[in-house]
């Protein structure tokens, strides 16, 4: 591991099993983590100011590459002084590669987030080439043709200036074969020194980098792939790529996995935020977790709920809420809770008015935001697994 | 005039000029006057929480009888114990009669927020028939057959229970001719009797009702009207349909008409918002201004400034912004001028983005709070008229 305290510090405070509650010192402050990471996608979090985003005690926040690539392009940015700067959030940010987009779009399974704004019609962005180069695109606005390399991504994110920027990889799908899933692996692994190379020359000083552990679900390939980020020379380590087909085999890649990596490293898990899947990565000992879910279920009209057996999904599209005067969540602290009732945000939402997707943003946000501060809690306290079997068992993570 | 302080009492506690500075009492506290109204057109000002737009400022919203009824119905907004409580807004709420939609779309110029929300698809509501009884329409969202008339319309309102009701009118266009107009405003006199018979009987014992003055732009007609509305015995004076082709034929409409008004009387000019007008009607002696367009220009981008040579607006989507570091407007009190410049909000903006919606908003009702709070200071100080002029030769409402 690099040891530059300019760069990226990670304080580990308490430990309980395998969970751990630390500190991310990044160049904008503080990170409590276990962390859940809110996207800001576009260079904001959908219908939240960045003001906001922060007083509901968030620390680190998630730009994407690509999207922030195709517009409004690295270099507006940079004249802004900076993604921070442009969009007004003083606290820590984390920029992805590019690489899980690009290759959604080249894979097939295009990703929802690049689904969910393609414009109307339908348009989305396509794949021209996959080399060892790179990969060479066109825009989903404007079919410009773009290229994503481990250098373009890496010069990009440091013209974003995220304080923690992750490495350019091929995020392989399930559906990909073990033969592909290795060599998709390597060439992942040879990006990974590439970056590196490209950011120890032009980086921006204070930006940490993160590198990806692939291999899909294949324990000799995760294996080859967690000691080949660990050896780079990283500042912390995410998993990406393929977890599996359902909940119980991704968390058997995980359980392999996660031991696999240094210990004392930062630990992200790439875009996994159901509630039951963040505590049980959070027992395995990873550290931040960032997701789409809570902003995007939010937009859907769909509300994060103590309600296991509903996924802890509450659809305010439903019909059924009409008449009925209780919040969403009896207790949660947020204005959709403590000034509505689901009769009215189910009108709202079924309507489609701003206003609901901007009240299930906050409650949801709201609702992830205690889930890890109480586990946080927890772990300090020696109780992460009654916690967590609290939360499964339907207690409300503001209660617990 | 009636006279019942338990319903509403206006008290005039400034004068200026014919421009007079007063309090509305009604039975959700005070509204100071002259008062620029926001719509909350479906039960939400779009993209706002009610607590937001109270803490804007703002004492008094108007919600749209027409939009209500086609959903949720006013049937569920009273189970909900009325619209106060449905969409959780403490102070008072005015509601229109749903005579402007409606006739708006039997006149073919269909209103633009009616337009503003049909489904993708253009689908918009349809008139059936108009009679001395009513009018019969389609609904904009499933086709279902609606009546209004007089005594549905103040129904609909008893149920939403609005603090104060208008009176269900004919708002006549500028294309109509003089005779269709007296015709027109003649049903119109009957339709205020029956409304008040209706109310008298079965309305809410708190809820006051404004009557309409029709006539276009023909003198005698506003003059019979206006006569017609004060002997009605209403609670206030609303002025409605067309007030010329232009601002020129407007001003001269409202200089003849607001005079034939009694003084004591609580006036408010209808769906008027621009800048100009509103500090020209203020100038006349109107107390009371809705309208759409501070939230429906924020919807498009569009930002209000203090700018008179551009009709005071300021268009975010214009590719002229790029690289900006100003703010919308220097010295604004808004959370958009707070933290962010015209760069960001233009990019937003651009990208259609719910954030740039939400914070164009809350900088254009600061706008309009603003530009109001100072008429009434400059009434109480007798300086109304060098204070118009400043704001017209483009002094920014929070300086001047």
């Amino acid at each position: 591991m690099r040891e530059d305290p300019q760069r990226l510090r990670f304080e580990i405070d308490a430990r309980d099993g395998s969970a751990r509650a630390g500190v991310l010192h990044t160049a904008h402050g503080p990170v409590e983590t276990p962390a859940f990471i809110p996207l800001a996608t576009k260079g904001t979090v959908r219908g939240l100011e960045s003001a906001e985003v922060a007083a509901l005690g968030y620390e680190l926040i998630l730009g994407n590459t690509y999207h922030l690539l195709v517009s409004p392009g690295p270099d507006r940015i940079a004249a802004a002084g900076g993604l921070h700067r442009f969009m007004g959030w003083e606290r820590a940010l984390i920029t992805d590669s590019g690489g899980f987009q690009v290759f959604s779009l080249a894979h097939g399974g295009v990703a929802d987030e690049v689904k969910g704004k393609g414009r109307p019609g339908g348009e989305q962005g396509s794949v021209v080439s996959i080399d060892e180069e790179g990969v060479r695109f066109r825009s989903y606005r404007d079919g410009t043709e773009l290229f994503l390399s481990p250098e373009t991504s890496m010069e990009t994110q440091a013209k974003l200036g995220a304080d923690i920027a992750l490495a350019f990889d091929e995020c392989t799908p399930y559906h990909a074969d073990r033969e592909y899933t290795a060599r998709s692996m390597q060439r992942t692994h040879r990006w990974l020194d590439r970056c590196l190379a490209w950011h120890g020359e032009h980086g921006p000083e204070r930006q940490a980098v993160f590198g990806i552990v692939q291999g899909g679900v294949h324990e000799d390939l995760r294996r080859e792939s967690a000691a080949a980020v660990a050896a780079a020379g990283v500042d912390g380590i995410a998993i990406g790529g393929t977890l599996g087909r359902d909940k119980e085999e991704m968390r058997g890649v995980l359980a392999l996995t996660v031991p696999l990596l240094p210990e004392g490293v930062p630990k992200h898990l790439l875009g996994i935020g159901d509630v039951d899947d963040l505590l049980a990565g959070i027992a395995l000992g990873l550290d931040v977790f960032d997701c789409a879910i809570p902003t995007r279920l939010a937009r859907h009209g769909t509300a994060l709920v103590p309600d296991p057996a509903n996924r802890f999904r509450l659809n305010l599209r439903s019909a059924k809420w009409e008449g009925d005067r209780a919040p969403i969540a009896a207790d949660c602290p947020c204005p959709a809770c403590q000034h509505h009732d689901r009769d009215y945000l189910s009108y709202l939402s079924r309507n489609e008015e701003l206003t609901a997707v901007r009240l299930l943003c906050l409650h949801n946000l709201t609702f992830m935001r205690e889930l890890v501060a109480g586990a946080r809690r927890a772990i300090q306290t020696d109780s992460f697994a009654p916690y967590s079997a609290s939360i499964t068992g339907g207690e409300s993570p503001w209660k617990a």
